[in-house]
């Protein structure tokens, strides 16, 4: 879903889930007519250009279609609607919280190194480039459910690399700095743990794991973050839709 | 990217490559100003209302911006274009092919049973419903790469179930018999093949694998195909944006 942001996101959001909500609960159906835009205003006590604000992002979504002088109309996309897309950005710990699960997360290793060919491709930079390298563990009690391995340039930290809180989450330490990550391009696959963390930090009942590999950017398209993170196999799925 | 049909399609998505690959080679920046209508008309030798078409579809996709009087620029979501998105439906066929595998597909076993609560709720039908269960292996030359059990409505087959040829692309067979899928809503996870597959195909080797597990709908929403897809994790890894 189309990003929006502080309160005019909160209200559009508002709507575009109320409108969600009659589909879901099939008090409106596929090929239905969405009531008038008035009663819509009325029902919602917004203004009108809130309400076609919202109404323009669940046509963007597929789940309405507009006919000019008839009307708006529930479309098949209605049926792809997923609550928490993986389509959608977010921290690592916003994803964690909307699963339900309470996680501690340490700090196992934060290193200065030099970025290797995969890194540098990641952040988009040169071979050699300076970098921080944060090696976390999330755990849900005892048990270990997420790895994590970040880069972000050393020149991102700059001086404040001592001062920082290395076990927060790190979308928030960057929107602290001025470089907010709010896209990313990512892929998925399933393998297992790195040997040399299972060895090191003795993870060996982990299991299947799915490792999501992102490159995050600031709303400028800078490359600020590359992350890989490896999920217990049996504590997340992730969900979308095709079309 | 939004779907299109047919001649429109290609002439559309022939404009949408062509300004993607401007933006590519670098031939446009981030922020910079995209030629005049005017010129991408005839640059593209396209009709006025053609090109417009293709310009929405990137603005939607978050790579370009119109501002009024001033024209169409560069957006951050440029960075983001994903060459085969797993947003993008397509057959599992064509998938295979666009990873450049060539497989053979083995029908393992077609079986006619009952829904149970797992399949009733991928095919939205109630439990008990008769249904078609196929299960089959792709294999690049002898090493098998993807495990998959799919589930269609007894009725979709008919009484052709002995007459086609199952170990082709079902989304073909599906569209033949005129209720191709479109779309889909699907998750992702990591996990090893089912121990019944391993024991009983002989596929102790596999390893973790990427389970996509899809309920795919017509265009008129109707659900018509279940599928359980087990992707060789060394085979496979799958891209999307998050914005």
């Amino acid at each position: 879903m189309t990003k929006l942001v502080g309160r005019e996101r909160t209200v559009v959001a508002r709507i575009c889930d109320g409108i969600l909500d009659l589909i879901k609960t099939k008090e409106l159906g596929l090929g239905d007519r969405l009531p008038s835009e008035e009663r819509l205003v009325e029902d919602f006590g917004v203004a009108r250009p809130t309400l076609r604000e919202a109404l323009k992002i669940l046509e963007q979504d597929g789940i309405i279609r507009t006919e000019h002088g008839r009307g708006r109309f529930v479309m098949a996309g209605a049926a792809l609607h997923i609550e928490r897309p993986i389509t959608t950005f977010e921290s690592v710990t916003d994803m964690v919280e909307g699963y339900g699960y309470s996680t501690t997360t340490q700090l196992l290793k934060l290193t200065e190194m030099a970025a290797d060919d995969e890194i540098a491709s990641g952040l988009q930079c040169l071979s050699g480039t300076p970098v921080l390298r944060i090696e976390r563990l999330r755990s849900e009690g005892t048990r270990p459910i997420l790895y994590s391995i970040d880069f972000i340039k050393a020149e991102t930290a700059g001086n404040a690399i001592s001062t920082i809180d290395w076990s927060g989450s790190l979308v928030q330490i960057l929107r602290r700095r001025g470089v907010a990550p709010v896209a990313s391009t990512a892929n998925v696959s399933a393998t297992l743990l790195p040997a040399d963390a299972v060895k090191h930090w003795k993870l060996a009942d982990f299991g299947p794991v799915l490792l999501v590999t992102e490159t995050c950017f600031t709303a400028e398209g800078t490359p600020i973050l590359f992350a890989k993170d490896y999920h217990h196999g049996k504590y997340f799925t992730f969900s979308f839709a095709r079309r």
